[in-house]
């Protein structure tokens, strides 16, 4: 592994098997588009599994946790050690997520990329961190080099994991008190907005709190401005290990050609992160669902995604896009095993 | 049964269920509301069961299919034959419904209200009609009492073979060349609009087709108007039978206390038509998705409607629904299974 293997290419899709999946849309026995989005995923899905007829049987979720120095700011509606409660309750298997992972038969783990507590002595807890939360962004970069090296390199770690269990589909989630924080401040830099147009409510504040939030965002834009030169740098002076691990597991994902299905606003804002590190990425991403942070909706629209779901979730884990996957699973069964008019001797509209 | 069998009051919902699975969802291990519709979906859930700790695991689906006299004067892409094709392509497995069905475990029965052929030769076929299609409206009105009654029956029917398979979640289908021009005229007859707020493309008219269409329900208002002296009267003035049979099928599920998770357009007209029968079915009604056609916004607006998906849509048969079913599932697994913050030793907000 070289210090960037994130710039080495993304798997190729498969373009003989999308148009022979576009065709066969065309040939199965509803009105022409009338199955909407799920048409357009098992086409995808079908240009990304190299095959005419996708299938998607064992997906894979990996949460990573780690805490942020911002949070002493007072960015979030939770104390910081609820971080480290949650990561007990993945292990224990009491969150949404471990609800979600068990009702869609995923492969499921939890990973320390930074939490501000030891977490050695819980259950299936992956050890891989280089700091006890980040550095507050008002006092200095959230990372330095190293860190964020290695925040990435665990991202990529999980991808190596789930493939090597066969998945095929990764999801990523999150777990990091103060993380939308972190998330609205690189969605700010990376689409050139302002902090109010890109922070809001996160796990609850109220409208006084989603002020205080902005306003310590734009302090520490201002403040972190000269260290984002480049994507890399950007990453580390404003993000968090989770995310950094996240666009990792997105990018190695990517380049080992396994369908990713991105979560909420801080997953998407990690997919982002991704696709400014290697723009390829893009053609390997899903989208589970529509947060209700309403900063997601310019993120998606940013990343040209169209998400599955729009259920007013906002509550990060991987949850929204663990929802959302059996709906990939409907698109295949949908694809692969309707009748084509010919099959079914069903009269096609006439031209 | 009497005549006035759908005037009988539909099954209470249990309010001490609604309050216990409502306190629960707050003490879950996650920021309150932080999932969204699906917190809703499972109280709802948990007042129509009767139990704090709701569960789906037995879906029924019927899908009604008649035709339309109305068919005649040029409101669909497609020739009226598809009707009875489609019928055949459900009854071996090949259609949209029948893969949704396999895919969630669901019951399923196509019954014949009022097909334009004789399905009588195709396995499975549940025979219920007493009419080869409706009369075109143009000509008088589509059903007489007997008729209409006969496919109300048809569809209480139906939910009695649910009720009888013991299941626990009721969806109807549909299939009817010309029956989104029906649907369009009893919604724009139950909410005073003109047929042009209520036209859509059905199943892929082009936008001279559509000017068409709403010219031709104009036109059929305007001549079955003294027709429609009541909501019944108005059901066979402008309906088909296999919304008659839905609209009699939701009543009756309501009465039995059988929850009802309703498709697109088209159902969600015979849901309406069903609350101008009997108020009372709005209580168990749940909304698996908003569709394409755009009038279906309206209508779901006017019955106060959530719909759980909206993906583009616009095939009809139940796939909506059946696509959404799992969500209810995921609802009720998150709610019954996420550990309390008692249970799992994590802080709450501060109030």
């Amino acid at each position: 592994m070289t210090i960037l293997w994130w710039h080495a290419p993304v798997a190729e899709l498969n373009e003989t098997a999308r148009l022979c999946a576009a065709s066969r849309q065309q040939q199965l026995t509803k009105p022409a588009g009338s199955l909407g989005q799920l048409e357009n995923v098992a086409i995808r899905l079908a240009a990304m599994q190299g095959r005419e007829k996708p299938a998607l049987n064992r997906p894979w979720i990996s949460v990573f946790a780690a805490d942020h120095g911002l949070a002493a700011a007072g960015v979030s509606a939770y104390p910081q050690e609820v971080t480290f409660q949650m990561v007990a309750n993945f292990s224990h298997g009491g969150a949404a997520i471990c609800v979600l992972a068990r009702h869609i038969g995923a492969r499921f783990e939890v990973v320390d990329v930074g939490v501000a507590g030891d977490t050695t002595g819980l259950k299936g807890v992956v050890q891989a961190k280089t700091v006890n939360g980040t550095t507050n962004l008002l006092d200095g970069p959230a990372m330095n080099a190293d860190t964020v090296n290695s925040a990435l390199a665990a991202g990529r770690e999980a991808t190596l994991r789930a493939l090597a269990a066969n998945a095929d589909c990764f999801i990523a989630g999150e777990m990091g008190i103060g993380n939308t924080a972190s998330a609205s401040a690189l969605a700010c830099h990376f689409m050139d907005r302002k902090a109010e147009d890109m922070t809001g409510a996160g796990t609850g504040l109220d409208s006084a709190g989603i002020q205080r939030k902005a306003a310590i965002i734009d302090q520490a834009l201002t403040l972190r401005r000269a260290d984002c030169t480049t994507p890399l740098a950007t990453l580390a002076a404003l993000g968090g290990c989770e995310i950094a691990a996240m666009a990792g597991a997105y990018i190695a994902a990517a380049q080992a050609g396994l369908p990713i299905l991105v979560d909420g606003f801080i997953s998407s804002v990690a997919a982002l992160t991704a696709v400014r590190l290697n723009a390829g990425v893009a053609h390997w991403l899903l989208f589970g669902h529509q947060s209700a942070e309403l900063a997601h909706r310019l993120v998606l629209a940013e990343l040209g995604a169209l998400p599955l779901l729009s259920l007013g979730l906002r509550l990060g884990e991987g949850s929204g896009a663990a929802a959302a996957f059996p709906l990939l699973q409907t698109a295949c069964a949908l694809h692969g095993e309707m009748a084509t008019f010919a099959e079914a001797g069903v009269s096609d509209r006439p031209d």
